[in-house]
């Protein structure tokens, strides 16, 4: 499977939250590379990362980081990929309001794709919404992933329904 | 040029805001439509633009709303193309919060790709850099848009170092 | 008794949460039904709840979500009963910002009536207080709650001034 | 005409925003009462109110008040009636935080529906769809409107797609 | 030891922050009474207690309150003596910002003395500085109080420096 | 007249706010002084200040400032006397939440008596309020102020009965 | 004199505050540079300034950027030089907050010493105080300085005191 | 050693944050005193070490405090030496906002360099990295200092990529 998605994070820390993004593209069947690039103490290495991505194939980066979290951003500043951002509430967080921003306020001109606050998830499934957009067999199994959403969705109306709510609290 | 956009807004009074996407996939080449559809007052009209855009050539769509708004994340919910959303701080917004986070904090399994608040312009570059992932002529296309940005920061820096600041700020 | 509330929730992980609605309106004399219905994982089945719910006879609709809470507005939009949204926090909502914001703010046309976070018991009682305005035995049923609440206060107060302060405490 | 709901206000320097409730209600057809009533300035004559408000024939209150907006809940804690709270943006206000919050905030047992920031016209259509789950008069003139907004919708939308953007932002 | 602070609370389960307003006044030396009385639940409560305050010879009351709190504005209507208000962060509080705001923001006429979130300390320590500054004795005591906080930071100074902050944290 | 009361703040440029402080406090009869003292540009001038008041006869001192707003704070900690602190939304502040914040949130042992954003009027009301719990006179101008807040509810709402609010609103 | 401190901002429009800061360092008689700089669309400029700058003979970077600023810190990131973040509320910023954040909020490793918004002023005195530290002519300038914002709040409690605020304010 | 940097803090339970300055100090060849100060409760000791800190040799002071934070500013405002203020998430705090904005939202004229909530440790950094602009061992051991957070990062990158991530996250 050729490798069309670049997950990157600012620090290794990250990855608990990061690599929900690498599952959800296993499970959509996109093939994804997932390695640890920092803004702030490798900025030459995230230089290298976002300027070669293009070349060596990648068709979406997905970048997590937490606090003033710029590395989405910068990505995005020198590719023209598009690049999704998901903010992470690190332990210094003010409430993770410093990731949104820093990742969502960007300047005209320089878009990143923000999703919801530890959204690696969601930022898998977009990254394959995309790749999905131009190959068929990828959009296939994103509606069959929607549908696995429904489905359970009906199972657990349906057991609810069945049970009442008071057996079902209590099991 | 065919058609690969499609952007909808809530109101026609977010359009001084939306043509801002318009206008930036005309610059980078990309065909698009724009129209009106309204989660709350057209429902059915949002659900049979939603369901039908893949089919109809459509790879990408960018929906604005403001307020608690609900157009990006209930059309992200029944396609499989990327839907981009953009924050529009309309009138009675409590400072544009409301929108970006009800477009912003969507839930596991449907993603939607957030822009700043009213930040249209880079929501058709966004999906510009989608189409461009696949697309030779647009990634191009936005590379020297890229180098447009740099050439006017450098204009700019030379003018105000020739100058200097009390000059540049008087004239 | 008839059922007069619909009370629905975007996940089963809601229902610790939403359950308090049910009870209240148990205790409160008011038949309900309840089940779980998605905005985003299962729109069609929300079209379907929404727009079938006056035939059925239900007079209020309440409707719990988290997040991007779409839910309520969304049914809100497809019938002309009155809706009554719970925003709830999620784990990984900002705070219940999110879920406040994208229930309250709802535009013009389209009111949601908006209850605090995770207020699912008063959701139950603001429905029974609908039907109550028009049922006079629900209507007393309120008021012999509003009773018992002040009642429970007078007797913390009697107790608390006769033990004092640092003895009741110290129980 | 019946009067059924009261609408009240903490000054009358509100009576801009909420006289949108009774614009609505008009178009609606229910009949209403609308008049000044402080929570700190005038405490007895809220008690009267709000006392009197059922058996003198109102089935729903409509409170408006700004800042520390303590009218509605305190109205609701003292009928059985169901209380729609309109948070007011006031000069002083902290961006309307102030009286979102001592609005829907209220504690268990104590409900007050409240909508959106300034939404008093949202308030009257509210106030008419709880009149209207037991008035089928009152449904169908909601069932109106909401074709009214939706018309409206899709009248932009057929003149913004007939003329295109560009023309209809210069007009 | 004459009352003269009366210390209000929405609810017993306020007691353990407002016990601390109890606390600071036996240490300051003057005297109390604290009871529960709620503006939701026992309206007629409230108003009887903050009309009788000032014959029953109180010269202060502390009122704190959660969530929407209405307590202390509502009681500083009824009464010309001043009202300390003390912002409690209940369970389910928007990180406190709902109780601080509705009872900071009072309108024009009818001002709150509003302390920190759960700063119940301080209302008991502020409370006695208004009878302080009538009464020379307890004016003393909130000096030998203060003199008492200085001796306690310059003891932790000391023993800060003596020990070194390796040794001084390890302990 | 006795001077009873201290208005400070921090710069001329916060009179306009500041003056309401002193206008309350001529209609109900209570003596003040009014000057500038900045805590960071006049450091002992404010040291000064601070600790003279209580022997020059002061009881109350108002304290108003912007921003980072250290001067309420500074003062208390230098006097026994209750110190009101009024948060001035000056022109470089962030929505006035950091005066509120910087006066309201201070630590145990030193409160500060907040009144809302711009409050100065509620200031002067309520240091009025502290000195009339030991001064009878004073006493009863509040009362005959708060009787006038009453009249004038109560004749807009007899107006706005008589007219009806379409007139009232197009006088 | 000796340029030691670089004054660099993310665009042009940044100049109207930006130049305050260079105003500042001149009335405190130290050199400096000013230049326009953009982290995301010139980010090879930006690397060529933050890794020369020490080499060149500054001594402290002052940078200022708006909406999601990433200048500030990635400017620290590549030098060991202290830089001096100013956040600007430009024209689409969610009230500042964006570029609060996106600039206080560094992780561990690589700080920024941020000022207020827009606070270019301060940073040109804490640049200024830096160099102090080590140049005694420049600390002296400094107390200068001090002295004479001491010296105007003195003058204008003298003029308000003597006038009185009713006359100083008609003026 | 000589002692070029100061380090106080309002309360000695602050010292597990500030500690970390320390560390951080000491790692960097910086000499440093380390002392409890309060703004609020030992007015005297602050005017002390203000005043006489510069011509004890210091070069720089880093002040921590929570909730309203004064000890940075009010500090800053009694010396030209360059003050670092690290706010502190104290228990009460309403997350961590007042500290922020109380030590960040300085009025022009007094800067404090602000790091993020609890970050000591980039205030001992910025400290170094001020002593090091003007001393070249210092500067040499910041340049080793970001060597080793890059090396730490591309240890973990290799590391991540060696195993892929289900590995590296079971261990």
């Amino acid at each position: 499977m050729d490798i069309q998605v670049g997950i990157i994070m600012g620090s290794k820390s990250d990855l608990p939250i990061m690599a929900e993004a690498a599952q959800a593209l296993e499970e959509l069947g996109v093939g994804y590379e997932l390695t640890v690039v920092s803004a702030h103490r490798t900025p030459e290495r995230m230089v290298e990362y976002a300027t070669s991505a293009r070349e060596r194939g990648i068709k979406v980066i997905i970048a997590g980081a937490g606090g003033a979290a710029h590395l989405p951003g910068m990505v995005a500043s020198m590719t023209s990929l598009p690049v999704i951002g998901v903010p992470i509430k690190s332990s210094n967080s003010i409430d993770g309001w410093d990731s949104v921003l820093s990742i969502l306020q960007m300047p005209g001109g320089i878009p990143v794709a923000t999703v919801a606050l530890n959204g690696a998830k969601n930022a898998g499934i977009l990254a394959a919404s995309i790749i999905g957009a131009f190959d068929a067999q990828v959009g296939k199994n994103l509606d069959q992933f929607k549908e696995g959403l429904k489905k359970k969705v009906i199972e657990s109306a349906e057991e609810l329904e069945a049970k009442g709510w008071k057996r079902f609290l209590s099991e």
